[in-house]
């Protein structure tokens, strides 16, 4: 942590402007001598923070770039030590150029989320807060830039730096009779330590089970999009896609090279999962398919059943044996498509009839685009979003998540342990879990490990 | 141009950090009204030019971002005019947002290299220096670097600037002889005109004759790699390839679906370009890709001939009847691949034999490697490269080329009229006609639509 580290801090590729990092001791004086400020006898290193110069990036006396260096002095930079930021033209050849010649000169090419390793280090952030800025660099949308924001500015970790003071007060009041054992005092009040005990054990549950909706908001709420061959599901996907185009990528497929697509909904994210057509077969390669289809249900959190109406009867029974045992537990809604091959009568009596597979029905065209919204507006209403404006913390970070996990196991326990007059030093033992565990999503109690592997899924420059 | 413009000035995509600039008459009080600096009563309207300032970008009371802000007052800063850059987190959402809340705030989003438009407008920079801006970017060895960087900063500009002030000086003594007509005055030495002009047209031509190479620089060498199929044509391409694997990159083909590699040696970029396997045949299709290898050939500057040496008997007098009238004027190196496969003795004769073909011949193993490293040597003493450290003025950019071919054509119409002693009318027509073309390369003489030609070539943010 004592050297200078570099790094590009844009995007890769060739941009108007490329900005190149360089953090540490000798930043300023390692750049001082590389950089020439335009126009005068100054020099970079006398010059104040917070101040811009337009000059010459220099190496063996020959010009490499006109550049425009910022100058942060420690501790007012982003990683709390000296830094000067170089903003260059962006070919990648002179990114390059200047990274190389930073590192001949004495800096280290940073490590992936270095940069923010240091400013966790340096108490510039917590681990919460460190965690986020990789999350807000992430973010696709406006519910998980939310998220990562509120998570950035410290909003996770003052939830849990409030329920950790709780539970220092009481250990500590715990902790205080066992010293004064043999008298059997009561310094904790034991009614009030049952109130606390079950106010955290609320809180810790409420923050757990968030995650459940935190990590679908980051991910995208992943929807399972079914039906027999021509039922027009892919149709369906394009008109989805089509809508919002410029904010839609393909999520390439894990080892069962399925394509997700994520589609932004007033803010929010959905990943729609196509999935191959069900029906009945003996051919083994379409059983693999039919298989991976029902995984593909049990991971979404809404099914959206396509139903070709103009033969739905065919094999209804067959594909309702197949769909709904799979989607319990989640928002199944049958789309009665094609519904303008239909007359309005028609249209009545099929969605009488289908009644008895989901309280939730639509009949739309996917080809003219026909209920696209009304099923959009469905969407985010079955979503179970929260009010994002009440500012609730939600957790979106598996580790959180993890440590969380433990933290009620153990609070828990310790209700149990009351319950059941249990001795001091249990309670004490099963608070010290749940107050260690909570420190762990700050980075109070950290290990290299785990810092590691916080930071190796940053990108470099970060 | 008296409105204010955004853009996203970083390479697009994800990064750890995004650069987005304003420029214009309302840059600062826009972003006043939406970023808010950290912790404090001060306004970004209040500060200094060429300070740095953390901050809030907010809109309608929610926090966008936590971005950094950089003040640039008019006339010190890029483009001449008030400007803001704001450094974001380098999401996509987040980079779109702004650029959103801007243009809803007032902003137009700027057209490509409009920044460097207004540089221009505001004289920041002449044309010729705008133009090299582009060229910087879109740099990749250390030769088109290093062309680009010299003409950015002036020396085209200075060299064309110093030829107009001779010919300006030139046309003003004869215009003024026009004047005084009747009297038959001569104010201009023709002694001293006619120098004048010798030096002129050699000057001239120099310049534009530095474009063949100037854009070979620019673009790379064209190296064309010829021969029968199994020759090992594409072994000697990966072998050029793999070497410097970093800074390689696949040139998408033009309309001929041609796929040219840029290979970096020794900071001069190579085009090489595998063609078809040149054999005698019937099949149209196959004909219809020989037809293209001969058309590659006369675009290449430097041929490779690669023979199989184990079998070249076999087809070498038809493939030299093919290859060597279309290798007229071009450097054809004869390479003798697989020689690993040959006794010392064996390779000593065939390297006679083949003697009559080229002088430049080469006996190499492309599957192991040999001899890889003097072929590189000789392409780049073949290149016809100039001596760059001697700061020779290189036109690389073919609007300069056209102009200085017209202006050429003038001066040499003057030395004609000069012999011929035709009167001053046509003498000064051309000189005007040489001292017009001279002045749109630094842009003192131009139209709307040759700047648009000119900037609508830039990236965006530029």
């Amino acid at each position: 942590m004592n050297d200078t580290i570099c790094a590009i801090a844009t995007a890769p590729g060739v941009g108007a402007i490329a900005l190149i990092r360089v953090s540490g001791p000798e930043a300023i004086s390692l750049c001082d001598q590389l950089f020439l400020i335009k126009n005068g006898q100054k020099r970079l290193a006398d010059q104040a923070s917070h101040t811009v110069h337009l000059g010459q990036f220099q190496h063996d006396g020959y010009l490499i770039d006109e550049v425009v260096a910022t100058l942060f002095r420690a501790p007012h930079s982003y990683t709390g030590e000296d830094s000067v930021e170089l903003s260059c033209h962006g070919s990648t050849y002179i990114q390059q150029k200047i990274i190389r010649i930073l590192i001949e000169a004495g800096c280290r090419m940073a490590e992936p989320g270095e940069f923010t390793r240091r400013a966790f280090s340096n108490g510039k952030m917590d681990l919460s807060q460190a965690e986020a800025v990789a999350d807000l660099i992430a973010s696709t949308s406006a519910a998980n830039h939310k998220l990562a924001l509120q998570q950035m500015r410290g909003g996770v970790s003052k939830e849990i730096d409030k329920l950790r003071a709780q539970l220092l007060h009481f250990v500590t009041m715990i902790e205080l009779e066992l010293d004064f054992s043999e008298e059997q005092v009561e310094f904790a009040n034991r009614k009030e330590l049952k109130e606390l005990a079950t106010k955290l054990e609320k809180n810790l549950r409420r923050l757990t089970e968030s995650f459940k909706l935190g990590n679908a908001l980051k991910k995208g709420i992943p929807v399972a999009i079914v039906g027999e061959t021509n039922a027009g599901k892919s149709t369906l996907l394009n008109q989805l896609l089509n809508e919002d185009k410029a904010i839609v990528s393909p999520i390439p497929g894990t080892t069962r090279d399925v394509i997700e697509d994520l589609v932004n909904i007033r803010g929010i994210g959905f990943r729609f999962i196509d999935t191959a057509g069900l029906r009945q077969t003996k051919d083994e390669i379409e059983l693999m398919g039919i298989e991976r289809t029902y995984q593909q249900i049990e991971q979404a959190s809404v099914v959206l059943w396509v139903i070709d109406s103009t033969k739905y009867t065919e094999h209804i029974e067959w594909m309702a044996s197949r769909i709904l045992p799979r989607s319990q537990g989640k928002t199944l809604v049958v789309l009665l498509n094609k519904v303008d091959m239909l007359s309005k009568d028609e249209q009545l009596v099929l969605d009488e009839q289908l009644k008895a597979y989901s309280p939730h029905r639509l009949l739309i065209s996917a080809k003219k685009g026909k209920n696209i919204d009304a099923l959009k507006a469905r969407l985010l209403e079955f979503a179970g979003l929260p009010d994002l404006a009440r500012q609730d913390i939600i957790i979106t970070n598996l580790r959180h998540y993890e440590v969380l996990k433990t933290a009620h196991e153990a609070i828990c326990r310790v209700q149990e342990g009351m319950e059941e007059e249990r001795s001091g030093e249990f309670l004490s033992q099963d608070l010290r879990t749940c107050i260690n565990s909570l420190g762990q999503i700050t980075g109070v109690i950290t290990t290299d490990e785990v810092l590691g592997t916080i930071f190796e899924r940053f990108c470099i420059g970060k």
